[in-house]
């Protein structure tokens, strides 16, 4: 047995123990969990101070840095994390349905948890404890793999978790981290079908396309975010600056950030110069089609002080989730234009409409094939906390099992369970 | 663009106007679908005849020869059972939950249909009809890829039912059939995942380890039943043999017959060899671990004239789905013995208990990791139809999206959809 199948095998009999631990046990760890990263923060300071000073050796970018970086402030957020997570609803047990059959069996519906969840990920040191506390309150294991830069930060956090669950009478294998990050243990991972139920990668489309490709467990798709705002003839022109400049501006670098503006052709002398106005102003770059070129050259951004902000948009740049203060304009002729152009480019992340149209909204709303699907409103609100579906372990771009944000709620599925007195077919 | 990717093209096309049809529509398609397969049931008779005649030459079995032919009674159930989903409620545009934020965001998480599913399948033609009506009900597109020895049968199924959705105001690509059955298309169709929202492969463990492996398209996995029964210490023992000859032997080639049968060893003696006596009395062949066998040998069953009967099993016994009238038989130390060889052995199907000791069961009934866990009742439950969800397209044994039998219900994914006035992040 290799290490990695070793991970899933003692996975998967912790598993067996979490899935019918009592709800409270579950709350306790969580919580144990969280006092326990600040009790033990400086040991976590000293081994992220470890993975700076190496990562700055590397000559990371200052912008990585600051991902890779924790403080006291952000530890104490990650307790805090935890403990809303232990307070959050226990999933495992709803009884969903209850009925009896003609002959008698009475069939119940019961939700439990989907087993061991693998996440991928590559982001922040935060994310260890983050999904960690999310798959608990689910009743699932974990098998973590984290990236070189943060490994030790990880280790760190993982270590004092996996403590306090052994602590709180739960196994420590319930969270594992995957120390050997070369290539070769990823792969294994991902084939590990006969001890991992469901791969969540978390990290670069690179990334989450080296999963799907390679992956012979079920995966679940998260965070391709390609999001499209629509400013339709009958928009509020103000509310069109106004969302398009939260949706592209607020964080630019996160999944449910617009990439691509679309604006009708008929509003579009009048509005698509104030939204460029505002966006410029914000240094965001504008990538146009030819008709969006030229209003913006008859309204006289294209010269000036702006001019180097207004390009030409190929084929390319609706394809491209920029996650940078960059967007690609294009003038539509029509609401059924905007729907095709976005069923053919989108990621089915979040899609807007301003309008004042109710009808033109609701063609929108049920027409666009998105997990979110806005009307007058910014795409930043796709978002498990904002939604209010609480912490969130990524955020779903397929159809299978969940849509959108993913939180403590859908890492369930379910089983029937059968009473009956002897009844045979 | 090949042909496989135009037909793709073709699907989500047709799936833009199929997920907002009226249900009114999709329950006139279905009725006219039904209503023109017993129309031009000669049609598709003279279609199978000639794929019988193929067959037969190829020294085709006679069991699978069976699976093949289509009588006017088999095309009329084909249509009743389109009828039967043409009555089941549209289970599109249901408002799953609707709630407003403080900010007076309004949030609907509201049903869609998948989009488009793909069907691999090898099995008999009526698979055409009945995949393509449930998916329709629940607003799907469909692309089929059947078996070449069907492939006129489903070719003229497919036909039929393509006309009759043109005449009911559908897309008739709503409903495809591959008609290039080479290796290359399969894996053409299982890369698609630009069209192609999930893929449901339908027929042997072979097929579906194949689909598995190859498809980069999100997969449903179905149909593979290593079921088990346990015979608990405090079993009825008319009803453990009862039971068990259900289990067993009403339709052995099924996916929810038992496989493997587990006996806990204070109640072996009494009950093993009436167990034995009656499968024998059926001709299934047992396959025995050591100590099972040494009390089938002092019940004197293991001379005379079922003595060929008993054999030896081996560790492969444990892990196989016979499909055939052959069963495992093991016996077991403990309740908890038994929860574990299904947990080590099990594809999570379908597993009973038998026991007249509520906690015995109780804690079965939580512990094992199945999709349907029965106590006091047959596996053969196992089945859309017989648990009251309507037809299947299968019977789900993975964990993401949807568990044990998939019926329109579960043809159907999610979104959200928020409506503002102008909230900004």
């Amino acid at each position: 047995m290799t290490v990695i199948e070793e991970m899933g095998l003692r996975a998967k009999n912790a598993a067996k123990i979490l899935r019918t631990a009592d709800p409270e046990m579950k709350t306790k760890a969580l919580n144990m969990m969280a006092d326990d990263l600040s009790k033990h923060q400086n040991e976590i300071l000293s081994a992220n101070a470890e993975d700076l000073r190496e990562a700055e050796s590397n000559g990371m970018a200052k912008a990585m840095m600051d991902r890779l970086l924790l403080t006291p402030e952000r530890i104490e957020g990650m307790a805090s994390a935890l403990r809303d997570v232990a307070a959050w609803p226990d999933p495992v047990g709803k009884i969903q349905e209850d009925y009896t059959r003609p002959n008698g069996l009475r069939i119940k519906k019961i939700s439990i948890p989907l087993g061991v969840i693998g996440i991928i990920f590559e982001s922040r040191p935060n994310v260890t404890s983050d999904c960690a506390g999310l798959c608990i309150r689910a009743g699932n294991c974990v098998i973590l793999r984290g990236g070189h830069e943060a490994f030790r930060s990880n280790n760190a956090i993982t270590e004092i978790m996996r403590s306090a669950l052994a602590g709180a009478g739960l196994p420590e294998d319930c969270v594992q981290l995957v120390k050997d990050l070369s290539h070769e243990s990823a792969h294994e991972l991902m084939c590990l079908s006969d001890y991992i139920d469901v791969l969540i990668p978390r990290g670069s489309s690179r990334l989450i396309n080296r999963v799907l490709d390679e992956s012979k467990v079920p995966v679940i798709q998260t965070g391709a975010g390609n999001c499209h705002v629509y400013i339709d003839k009958d928009a509020d022109p103000e509310m069109a600056v106004s969302i398009t400049v939260n949706a592209k501006t607020d964080r630019p670098s996160v999944c449910n950030a617009a990439e691509t503006l679309l604006v009708h052709k008929d509003i579009a002398e009048e509005v698509l110069p104030k939204i460029a106005d505002a966006l410029t102003d914000r240094n965001v770059e504008l990538r146009c089609d030819e008709h969006a070129h030229s209003i913006l050259a008859d309204a006289g951004l294209c010269s000036g002080s702006k001019q180097a902000l207004i390009k030409d948009a190929s084929e390319a740049d609706w394809a491209t989730e920029y996650d940078d203060l960059i967007m690609a304009v294009r003038i539509v002729p029509s609401l059924d234009a905007a729907v095709d152009h976005i069923d053919k480019w989108s990621t089915h992340h979040s899609e807007a409409i301003v309008t004042e149209n109710a009808e033109s909204a609701e063609k929108f709303l049920a027409e666009v094939d998105s997990s979110a699907v806005y009307w007058n409103a910014s795409t930043r609100f796709t978002d498990g906390g904002e939604m209010g579906l609480g912490a969130e372990i990524g955020i779903s771009t397929q159809k299978l099992h969940a849509r959108g944000p993913m939180g403590v709620d859908q890492l369930v599925t379910y089983k029937f369970s059968l009473t009956g007195n002897g009844q045979v077919r």
